[in-house]
């Protein structure tokens, strides 16, 4: 007996239907996956997702991430037939400005989506993210398992596979046992320019065995009944050792007359090519027509399901409360996002330390506090010292561990983390060399899209560096990270404007905040202040003759030529500016003498400054091998080089 | 009977006692990986590597690229061996300013080095490229194979394969049958912060098969014969069809008491445990004593198998060019990287155009100029009109081909092109929408490293992209290139801008050069200049009431307000700025108002512009989902809304 029948055919139809009309609607779109991927996508909600419509943000609902955000028309489609609060008029407006149904799935816009996708191999490690934050929040509150488990889904098309970034992911997932986790994987052998013939040739299911996934594949995606039985197998949970990936063999734009072909991958089929197309897959009625009972059948499985399933685990949460008050406190707060900062007494001062050092010192302070923090390095946790201690790695046999051994993996690791943070219930960091923010940089980007409150630890923050020379040495990347809307830099001069940037990134809850952190030792300052830093710029020392603005190490490199200064009888001004994005949003900047009368020092491009000063002392070349102090001789930041570079600005002026 | 003797033996010991010389006296380098593969790194140079050391930039040699860049002391060890000119007092500065041996490998720098490393993953992608550029150039020139064909031969440890660029490169290199490629694998279980099994618990030799990869196997890393076999049979001329790894296992530190511990990944031993560990390993001897029978044996294997082969080719080269006149010459000067520019009056001037349009135009003109045209895109090149029309496809079946279907694989792309600008005789270009250049941002840092005469073409360059929406609409992308040292941006206004630009990029030798194209039709300048738009910025328009600054899409619209401002009585002068770069070297800039008086406009974050003009109308967020004239006027970027700012900000004044 077949488990589907006309009306399941008429609904996947209508799926299809609807995303032609939404793509030729507004011009703009990509009809070819959303054809062919439209009967995996529906019986993936028919029969498996369990989340409940009306509660899109419950912590115990399955998770979907449309890895392939391009094929965004089909996921309204799909979200609007399964219920969720996505009326037509919405699809009507497709990507037109203020619809709730935009280019790309936009997370905290659209209810249903569950994270922000386009840049492709992205939504995978976000995936993963998610799947690893359901095994870490579980695991920490033991017995709330029934309470909190649920498996993250993901689609994917040859685009994503490509991307260096899914293979981070996948090697990952396999390394840490992710059996909550499904990939599917629309084969439909086409990318927007060409067939993959020219392009992916390899043996997917081979890659993935590989990284010790298990692999079912479907032969033909437009076959209900296997695909129906190959997403019961792939999800069998029997299954306690791999994730799953299932491939689905599809044709490009199924039903239309550019069917097979990557032409109908990027471009809309228009009216008339899309009335033919529809009265092909059954659906031959006008733009925007749903048939009721495509919505019934929804009704009656996806969200009649989900209601059951989430209710049970608000019953199974009651329960786990009541029988653990402590750790259901604790539970419900991580959930809510609360956050316990430690009292700034407890933490000690030093008066000589590496920034990356008094980091290290605040997040193990940190981890009593915080229950829900979880994070690691990509490889340099040693570096960084961002490994809290006592604390096991997060590993399939220690899945309470609250470090991650990332691998040298950036891109993942960052949006692995904004996958966490979706996911809810944990507070994250994670964390390399500032050079190689580089190779992770649209994980960064993705974080403030997504209005995440993550963390990055940035060390090794410039020339300082030494020995390894120019290919580790940061010269662009504070600028470019400080140029990320949303995103809130600090760049933090002593062990107090650590505490700052700790605070002011934990109390955040609408974006990303990145920490950066010097190699070498820095001095405790005598009027540095944690409040004050929390503002973005505030003064240190007074002066009429001229002013320094400095971040980070250069801040001491200032009050040391400040010294050197009044010697000459010259009174300078010192500013520290651990924040430059919040400096630029203070009401009233705290600068006295005129802006040509201000210098700004940096080891670095240090190219935003001069909105606040005329003259800027920075790095304009790369850096060189060679022992931290004669590499910055080299390059003139020695106190008494910049002493000599300030008198000859101040001549000038 | 053995194949290797005592003196082999010897040579090893010698070549891990430098490395460790050189890690103790600079007290910073990586000594596990250095001892654990100096065997297989000696071999490969003794047995395989054909390449003269008198000669280290000959065409015909191999090419060898240490992705493993942090393992450079073992490097320099083995080039001074070898015969390079790399005088043992240079090894005795390793790591120290001024040195030719830097922390990691620089290219240019030192003789032997082919490539600069160490940003995990890139060495492999650029060992990729180096591979499809010796095809490439070959397949132009039938006939040629004798004097140009050579191999590339690439050495990685685990965090190579753990980067995902690694996988790009892999699926590309394997999709391409790149047979000329040999790629060694360190499998030493270590990382610098754990052992590989927290890490990277996949199966290599699966993944690389699933790729289309041939893959053999050390088991004993230490083992001469064993290794001397595998390279020979890892390079056997009869495989056709793919690429090469050859997995050495190995023990990390070998011979030293930290053997097997990821301690001694990136810390040095001190001169104590180096010479208890250089006893062990059989090479007693004082810091820096080199015993000349291990020079002696490589020159009479490396460097006298080197010089006969190179001979050879040379020999090739003369028999070719004989036969060959007219090619002939093309080749020699490709190789000498000589460019011949279109005369501009062959160039059609569109009088209104998208600036992706005219860079397509203009790509599809000089083809016909400059025979050694070779580049492509990620995928995108449908829309960035980046390919060569009438050329085929670069594959295993069309080796001529001149366009480049790179796959959604951005990172290794650029790595890639990286790799054969390195390699030599061709000169290339690469592209993707300007919002993705953030995927491969580290890769266009490497160009600017290597001062390779890349040329990137970014397209979709402004929120004007409209649909796609904020995922897909570049805001600070602009910028982030402007701030990397070494590259000169060009964000053309027009066509004759177009023009300028690619004229300046390809007669640059020095650096990479990015070009920034309009997705939307702009309209040709009547004042517009290509020789003064490649000094960096000019005047279009005078005025003496405001200055108003521009690049790109927003000159057109800069005019547009100065016609309105008109309208109410104020002249606007107008500056076309389609180099930012250049404009900073400018020796005197085209600016005649004071710094308060210019408004410079851009929509995106504009951020540098500070420099130069008090006020900057820009974006300070992400874009938006909708039609792009509705989404510029969101932003108020619509010729009425500058003009209100504009207003705003001079009565401000």
């Amino acid at each position: 007996m077949n488990r589907y029948d006309a009306t399941d055919a008429l609904a996947v139809a209508c799926l299809r239907a609807l995303s032609l009309d939404e793509i030729d609607t507004a011009n703009s779109g990509h009809p070819g996956m959303a054809l062919d991927i439209a009967p995996t996508l529906y019986l993936l909600y028919r029969d498996l997702i369990n989340a409940d419509p009306k509660r899109p943000s419950h912590f115990g609902r399955d998770r979907f991430v449309l890895s392939a955000g391009h094929v965004s028309a089909l996921l309204y489609a799909m979200l609007h037939l399964a219920g969720y609060d996505l009326p037509l008029d919405e699809l009507k407006k497709f990507r037109q400005l203020g619809s709730l149904c935009p280019g790309h799935p936009e997370h905290g816009l659209t209810p249903g989506v569950d994270a922000t996708s386009g840049p492709l191999g992205q939504g995978i490690a976000q995936a993963v993210g998610m799947a690893m934050a359901e095994k870490a929040l579980k695991a920490r509150f033991p017995g709330s398992e029934d309470a909190l488990s649920h498996r993250v889904y993901c689609l994917s098309g040859d685009g994503c596979l490509e991307e260096g970034i899914s293979q981070e992911a996948i090697s990952f997932a396999g390394l840490e046992k992710l059996d909550n986790l499904l990939l599917i994987y629309d084969r439909n052998g086409s990318t927007l320019d060409n067939p993959t013939s020219v392009s992916m040739e390899e043996n997917v299911a081979l890659r993935f065995e590989a990284a010790n996934w298990r692999v079912y594949e479907v032969k033909d995606g437009n076959d209900l009944e296997e695909i129906g039985n190959a997403l019961h197998e792939a999800t069998s949970p029997d299954e306690k050792e791999r994730p799953t990936i299932l491939i689905v063999n599809t044709t490009i734009g199924f039903g239309s007359e550019l069917s097979g072909s990557h032409k109908c991958h990027g471009s809309p089929l228009g009216f008339e090519r899309s009335a033919r197309a529809k009265k092909v897959l059954g659906y031959p009625y006008e733009p925007f027509l749903v048939k009721e009972e495509c919505r019934t059948r929804l009704r009656e499985t996806f969200a009649a399901r989900g209601k059951l399933i989430l209710d049970s685990k608000d019953e199974a949460m009651k329960s786990y409360l009541a029988l653990h008050e402590e750790e259901g406190e604790k539970l419900l707060s991580a959930l809510k996002g609360e956050i316990v900062l430690p009292p700034r007494e407890v933490y000690e001062l030093k008066e000589k330390e590496a920034t990356r050092n008094a980091s290290g010192r605040y997040l193990n302070l940190l981890k009593t506090y915080l229950p829900s923090l979880f994070g690691g390095a990509a490889d340099v946790a040693g570096s960084l010292k961002s490994d809290l201690s006592g604390e096991k790695l997060f590993l399939p046999e220690s899945r309470a561990g609250k470090n991650i051994a990332f691998g040298i993996r950036e891109f993942f690791m960052g949006a692995a983390m904004n996958g966490a943070l979706l996911s809810g219930g944990l507070r994250t960091y994670c964390g390399t060399f500032l050079v190689f923010s580089d190779y992770m940089k649209a994980a960064v980007r993705m974080s403030a899209l997504e209005r995440l409150p993550a963390i990055y630890l940035f060390s090794h923050d410039s020339i300082a560096v030494g020995e390894d020379g120019p290919t580790h040495e940061p010269i662009e990347q504070i600028d470019a990270l400080r140029l990320i809307p949303g995103l809130v830099d600090f760049r933090p001069a002593d062990g107090r404007e650590v505490v700052a940037a700790y605070e002011y990134a934990l109390e955040r809850k609408d974006g990303p905040t990145a920490i950066i952190l010097s190699r070498q030792d820095l001095p405790l300052l005598a009027n540095s202040s944690i409040d004050k830093a929390k503002e973005g710029a505030y003064r240190l020392e007074e002066g009429n003759d001229v002013e320094l603005l400095a971040s980070g190490s250069e801040v001491s490199l200032a009050l040391e030529v400040r010294k050197l200064l009044l010697e000459k009888g010259i009174e300078a001004a010192v500013v520290s500016v651990p924040s430059f994005n919040l400096l630029q949003k203070m009401e009233k900047v705290p600068f006295k003498l005129p802006y040509e009368r201000r210098i700004a020092i940096e080891m670095d491009t240090a190219a935003l400054y001069y909105r606040y000063a005329k003259n800027v002392i920075a790095m304009d070349s790369f850096g060189a091998s060679g022992k931290d102090k004669e590499v910055i001789a080299h390059f003139h930041f020695d106190a008494e080089s910049v002493l000599e570079r300030v008198l000859d600005l101040m001549q000038a002026c």
